[in-house]
């Protein structure tokens, strides 16, 4: 059994809460935040506090904060030589403070506060300092059903990175589709199966040999026909970027 | 029940194939393309040619062969005053010859010739010049299980179009992440539940509400650091632009 203070009452912290306490071999001794308030509806299930000279002792604090929070936050804890981690994608494993055992928790999702998430679903991208905290941490992963892989800074930051080209600039594709046919009344509703298609063609192909269309056709009739449908200079300069990009990545 | 001919063999053409085979109300009587080799394995389940002057009667008449031949192919045939469609995206539906009653069948997906797909999730986007034309084709999309649509020429091209931002240019995103990953030495796998989540969320929440990220928020800190990171010229282009439509879309 894995005992657990959570820090922080953002969205990761509360998909974390709603994780460890439906887990078996985990459990949540303590849930600390600055404000009692956002934490409050909780505390018939979790001891909560906002006090850091109350937080008690447990195997791994998890620092789910802003990530300009993470390094003072992690200064301020009144203990030493425990295993601190923080969650975020880009703050370094050494943003933490050195008298604590130091490591990294960052589960790679997009969390809502609305919509409910299956852990199995939300891989958890370890570091540590030490090797047998990888080990606590991937128990950890594990008790949420988690899968888990050894990921240093580097690597982490690049998948901050990726994670923003794989969801918000693709959600920003969907949003100029949206734009795109509004603009002549279709309903969304259609290109929504095609959304759940594309992302699912990639869980089993990379996405090299998924591609399909004018760009990797260098099909140049349906390429000037688009480019002269689109009536913004925005979306023209999205098509015009990627077209070319596909046209490079497929030797056209 | 309704009797299909089908012409062509390509993608489309042999998803049709599947779907009208296992439906309950359609009845395929025959197949034809203009080389028997593709659709020879298909004989002993269904009457197939490559002659004209042999096809024969039937409710409706779909070609499905690629966008430069449906205008031949449909003057091509030895009779007239039938529903004749073509299922493209981007061909008018007054391209189809003039002696026919005409219409469009147009399933908006993405068709991959080894991944079988449900008809529920291929909306249908129907188009014809005569009424009782549109309800024959609503009664065969209905046989197939599929969603439809009634969509007039310049909304089919222009979600066509918007199918190229959702599948195409959202798949070069994910080669794009695949391509900074892999750089350095990550296994893609721990990106493939982001991409799937990105795409169900916009199936109940509109793509505007499910924004988040550095480029919503206007983080500069994190864009500089991200542009930093990033080694390529064209992956630079396309966090910049991407970026700044977002930060428009977001009123930053």
């Amino acid at each position: 059994m894995i005992s657990v203070v959570l820090l922080g009452a953002g969205n990761v912290a509360t998909h974390l809460y709603q994780a460890f306490s439906k887990a078996k071999n985990a459990n949540l001794v303590q849930w600390y935040n600055r404000s009692l308030q956002s934490i409050e509806s909780y505390k018939n299930q979790v001891s909560i506090t906002d006090e850091l000279h109350q937080i008690v002792e447990a195997d791994v604090y998890i620092i789910a904060v802003s990530d300009d929070a993470v390094k003072s936050l992690s200064s301020s804890l009144p203990f030493e030589n425990r295993l601190v981690v923080h969650t975020s994608g880009s703050v370094g494993i050494h943003d933490l403070d050195k008298k604590h055992r130091r490591g990294v928790f960052y589960p790679l999702q997009t969390f809502s506060k609305t919509s409910e998430l299956d852990f199995k679903d939300v891989p958890i991208c370890i570091e540590t300092l030490e090797k047998e905290d990888f080990n606590l941490l991937a128990n950890l992963a594990e008790t949420v059903g988690s899968p888990y892989y050894k990921i240093n800074t580097e690597q982490r930051q690049t998948l901050h990175l990726s994670a923003v080209f794989v969801n918000n600039f693709t959600n920003q594709l969907y949003r100029v589709a949206h734009e795109i046919s509004d603009a002549k009344s279709i309903d969304f509703d259609i290109l929504k199966p095609l959304i759940m298609e594309t992302a699912k063609k990639v869980q089993h192909m990379s996405p090299y040999t998924a591609q399909t269309g004018p760009a990797k056709r260098n099909d140049k009739k349906t390429i000037k026909k688009h480019l002269k449908l689109l009536e913004r200079e925005d979306h023209k300069a999205i098509y015009e970027l990627l077209t070319n990009v596909i046209k490079k990545t497929h030797g056209r």
